[in-house]
């Protein structure tokens, strides 16, 4: 799998439930997070991407496997790598490791581009196709 | 204060943190939560009222008092107490209980009504000045 | 798919995100609370079940497919269908249906009930295994 | 008012809401963030201070003023300055910052250290009063 990018934040308290830990579906945010900074990192406007203009590319499918947890204050780095499907669909693996390197979950997000008014599906616009890509480097086996 | 809404809800474990009870600014959230469901009750459109039209009322400031913890599992009941300020502002008042009709927290928003576009001042339209004024019954101190 | 419970709520508004519609990993959070409902209704105590005693029941896996947004103000049933995997695992399917009774989602969560300080696996209690055998009527095919 | 700690941080999509904007309380989670961070830099440990030790600190009060919106992607900047109220309590004043420089917010929090068990007011630990001692140099006017 090809990585592009690697986001890394601390956990945070707001992120936690009263097992002491982050709750569950917290994780996919965090890997929503890290979809946004790869995407902002390319120099997309992510106030335009995210604010509801005439095509939106939202999440069609999540999932997320957990291996260990996380708590308050741990550092964890989320890796994640695009992978193009249809002209309109993608999907995004992420693994999250924490600061000893080991995989705490792996996830996995599909997005689909429509029009936003008809709900009906479009064609990914080029600035995405390039950055889906850019994950594919031309010779080499994913 | 003359409470014209009260919202009952079970705390849900999301809203818990590592500590063990509802993470503080979750408190202002559950306050919001009431809000809505009070418009609800009078019939106003909450997707169109929250839903980013030409008008919004957004909330300016908000204050929270916290007297007692509130755990995973506990019916918690908000009381809300809406009051004019101007002719573009109003303020809610919120008293939240627990099982034991103990107070475990009060709290209170300030909203002002703003043109979306250009973020001026904007007059109350009737139907909200009409809420807030059922809070105060005409012959009646507060 | 026999479900035993049926939960009810309206979309709040900052279960929203800038697009509008409910953000795709709170509808796991909407999930999860009817999950708790449920274990509620039949007496189990939430604060000590959620709240980090000498067991706990993790989410190892959740996911989720959307077919429909939903918008602040919608009204949303979540039926759950509780199923044994083994000794110490189970999974719930949930089917999240809106006002107009068109399905909008379906979620799974598989959980492992864990030691809470060795962090393996432990068999399930029995009022947790009977609450999940009561989505299974003894002569009723699935 | 003397700041000691500035933290800064990207607006992310799960904490916007229908309108297009940061929901109010999540300004004030921002600000937990940015006061979470301060304590992490001085070398407090994070998931033992907030993990439900023998002693906990929580928020008995908190309020904040909003002057601007924060969208999606917006960078923000949270200078946080704390000041001792008596021997168990302190507050915390934080201004938020856009990229423009402009201040977005204002917030403050109290807390009171407290012991878990009975919740009665316990003095503040040193490692914290030296945290907050450490905004006041000794020769400056507040």
């Amino acid at each position: 799998m090809a990585h592009i990018y690697s986001y890394r934040r601390t956990i945070r308290f707001h992120e936690t439930d009263g097992a002491g830990v982050v709750y569950f579906a917290n994780v996919l945010t965090l890997c929503h997070e890290a979809y946004e900074a790869a995407l902002g990192a390319t120099g997309i406007d992510l106030r335009r991407f995210f604010g509801g203009g005439s095509l939106a590319v939202p999440v069609v499918h999540g999932e997320v496997d957990f291996r260990r947890p996380l708590h308050c204050g741990d550092e964890v780095a989320i890796a994640l790598a695009p992978q193009p499907i249809d002209g309109s669909t993608f999907e995004i693996r992420y693994t999250l490791s924490n600061g000893d390197q080991k995989t705490v979950a792996t996830a996995l997000t599909r997005h689909v581009c429509i029009d936003s008014a008809s709900r009906q599906r479009h064609a990914l616009d080029d600035q995405l196709q390039q950055w889906i890509r850019a994950a594919k480097p031309p010779s080499v086996a994913d």
